[in-house]
């Protein structure tokens, strides 16, 4: 079996996923997207930088737009336990050997910059401004009726490797998918909050993001989204779906947005909380893993992503027959 | 314009589709994926025959399966208003020099067995045995939870002349495809009962049936029939979607029965019982009328059809660029 | 049975309801509800009027809101099959003695207005302005989702003689509850356009309209509107629902518009197109009749209607103990 | 502001709440109810005993249904982190004073069971037997489609108290009911899997048990149970709901099993992982904390509850006018 045991014991403690900031070419074109289309929406805003939460969350942002001259990714963010967990991070980091730096971020207390074992610019904070709750303002819903942020999923050009640092840090893999001919890992799913995944790794050039998951109430919301994108002149912006997933069962839809920043629309997950919560594998030739059903994934969904400001992404050491349309 | 003014007084009145007969090779196989996988109800069988509702229906069938050597279609009924109509499409079918044939058929009246112009069989009644409602029995719900049958599709070699037939007997067209460089229809959707349809053409080698599709409550159903056939060794009948038409605005999936015979899965129609509706024009061209939104269709669905027991198709005249997946 | 044989061959050709005009005395409160809340689209106003159609319609209104001093209903309107149906309408109830007048309604062709056995004031027309489809726009899509008008209900002082009469004219009668006791009907659902109904009448001090209906895609949008109303000042506007009929396996919820005119909202119906339809009996002692399921309605659903302008309901001969919440 | 500050430090690690054992007098119509009609999933059963499990569950239980003489609670049980929590748990509740005693449970390892401070039975554990997923063999849905059991919801004498005792091993507050007049608490929410609740305390004669919640996927599947009760003889087991609760956002439906222990079926939850989420604040005499929108709850469920083996309730000494149906 090639994922390690799950590290209940992790050096500091890291709550959940919480926010990535994009840059984008065209900040209007991007806000329109996020907020007249998908819903979510505005917390803050001026020429440069668009903020935008989820309809029930209470931190300030879950998505940073940043006026840009290339579409690319910042960084992912994510929330610790408290101050203390920060300290233990920043030693923890800074003792692998990792760049580490407090880093001013509006709206948010002190924050850590440091990169993973690929040079993936992450970060750590605990402390956001806190809104009123909207998630019982109904008015105010739209679009797909975003309601929180759900995950990350990277391209990475060795995911053994990215399972073990991430391991290290206390990610636990759900679900997994096995090269059966190397032993070696195609896929995982991890997580920090208790669904399948905070932050998945798929096997391509990377370090690269391949899309940010914001979860929905229904499927229909899902059915509600296409119908909105196809007749408001998005419909090329629907890259896969609706389908389900073998992994994780998501109901899912991909679409792009004007940069071509890739969002996962999604419900259907499972509670992971159990410590003892064994890992389900899926074998690389099961096209069912991928798609329980739906149409096969266009070669777009295998080969694009979005790359981190600053990072020149290396090809994959595992080579497979990647299961697309003909 | 290339459809004619509808033929608001026929010479008998039409009320709506009724029912289609299958031939199939394996009747177990058939009886499980109509009833088990689908959930539509055995009204009577034997080792020969199996009949079906769906659960709004009262009268005793709106599927019949035969036991056959061939996997085949034996003829789409349509039911009238009664019998006086159904002498006067007697005569009118017999005046048109249409081959014209008294029938017996289990559980219906007098059954007026015909042909259309392409010579395929169609047939007329008026009774049909009455079985107590079975809507508000939910524990008999399972599968996609069908409500009723809701129209047939059929390849036609010319659909100019299948709408000019169908419209002497007072189909009234609610959308239609034309091809702009020719001035000539390719598809066309026609109604009796207030729906958008309960027979339409595409154009193509014909006679033939495409589909035959059944009404369900929501898009939920749908994708709980997805999830339900992905598992149970089904993935492989889903031939299409779900995903939106531009025509007739319907949320469906196509699957294949054991046969081939394809089955589409529908919601989302409109009310068209106002003699003045003006049909949906689509051009050839615009691939949302196929699709609104959702993978392309694959080659299979756009080639295969059921062939009808002793008829032989004929080729189309007219050609076009099918809008197909690469 | 105490219900009449169905009329099949009627004086002259209903095809459905049509629309109806609500007295209101605060026209931008009303448009408030009806727009915003219940997403109706405007398809004209001015001071005194706003006119509003669903998503599926084409005709030019289904609604019409005329400021007032007096909250009333100005008359309950029908579509009839041609210009010729008219004329025969117009004659039939000349020929049996009720008042006729061809009177001026914007947007609409030649109007016949009459009334029924009881003094209603009901109208008939064949032409009104035809507006483009917008069925697909979906970012006009807002509210319930209204997509038709479906149905009215009618506080009748003599069920009976309303069936007898409206039958004349081609209702056909689906389902009724009928008092044993008495063996006479407490109410009836009675159509022309082939669903449940386009008119029901239940026995109380009448003629008092009851409700107007719309249709909505699916159970989900009825829930949305609950809690769209309950966050935005409109809870005590919701008077009953959501919960499912026995009758007509309506999946429901009622609410009231600022004057109190009672709005159902609607779905799961089911197709009557059959002329050999049988009518679904209920015994007014069966509470499932009422409510499948869901909590008791309050007293006010069963007391309380729109009176019709210039007309003196009056009590009705039948008693009953209306089953009510403690 | 009368609850305590969330202590995130507790003396062990409770991972979740896990599952319950009900005294039922009449095993084969509770095994009825759970598993025909909610669609629980029999992992074990013998003439004494059912073990039941829900559909993204592994576990081996989470409704055990004992057949007994008396209609009672068992204990309520949750699942620790590991054996060293278990061993933290055992000595804490000793120092504390509570009766401490290491149990038997078929299919669980080591298992703590003590009292809270009302005497109510509580057990804890970390290791049960593992079962394999059953999440993807779509074809065992049905009934509710219940995922997972969700959360107790208990009445307290005094919640206040309740809240003390429970906040200090760990449970945090995510939502609350104060009596304004005596600035007591009337009503509390407390997590610790990262949801609105795994416990919840309402003011009454207690303790006693008030209802059990699962979670399903929508709230479609909670409109079909009201369909296949209202139809299956369960209408009268339907006690309050569908509707929608201002406290948690909840979408509703209480049922009751052959014994009145009482069932919330439940969707539309929040994520609170967040250690500084902030609880949310209800006034006792808001009526849309208890119903944001729907009819108001019956007496019953204001009053009706499960009592603990051997436990005697008490009077809660704080007095409220409850909101009940006139």
């Amino acid at each position: 079996m090639p994922i390690p045991a799950p590290n209940l014991f992790p050096p500091f403690n890291i709550i959940r996923l919480s926010h990535v900031a994009f840059g984008v070419r065209d900040l209007a074109a991007s806000k329109a997207f996020y907020v007249d289309t998908l819903g979510l929406q505005v917390t803050d805003e001026d020429d440069e930088t668009v903020y935008l939460r989820a309809m029930e969350e209470r931190g300030h942002h879950c998505l940073v737009l940043r006026r840009s001259d290339t579409a690319d990714v910042r960084g992912l963010s994510f929330k610790v336990f408290d101050e203390a967990e920060l300290d233990k991070a920043h030693d923890w980091f800074a003792a692998e050997g990792h760049p580490v730096a407090w880093v001013e971020r509006p709206y948010q207390g002190r924050t850590l910059a440091t990169q993973d074992c690929f040079g993936m610019p992450i970060e750590f904070y605990f402390r956001m401004d806190r809104l009123p709750p909207i998630h019982q303002k109904y008015a105010l819903y739209k679009g797909v009726k975003p309601l929180r942020i759900d995950h990350f999923n990277c391209f990475s050009p060795d995911v053994d490797r990215a399972v073990a640092f991430y391991n290290a840090i206390g990610f636990r893999v759900t679900e997994y998918t096995e090269d059966e001919e190397t032993g070696k890992l195609w896929a995982a799913w991890t997580h920090r909050k208790g669904g399948v995944h905070d932050l998945a790794f798929t096997n391509g050039l990377g370090p690269r993001l391949h899309h940010t998951a914001f979860w929905v109430p229904t499927p229909l919301n899902i059915i509600d989204l296409c119908d909105l994108m196809a007749t408001t002149g998005y419909v090329g912006n629907i890259e896969r779906g609706p389908g389900r997933h073998g992994i994780s069962n998501a109901f899912f839809l991909y679409v792009l947005d004007p940069d071509g920043h890739r969002i996962e629309i999604y419900c259907s997950d499972y509670q992971t909380v159990d410590p003892d919560l064994e890992a389900i594998r899926w074998d690389l030739k099961d096209p069912q893993r991928q798609t329980l059903w739906g149409a096969p994934a266009p070669r777009s969904w295998f080969e694009n992503g979005s790359v981190f400001a600053g990072v020149t992404p290396v090809e994959a050491a595992l080579k497979a027959t990647p299961i697309v349309a003909p």
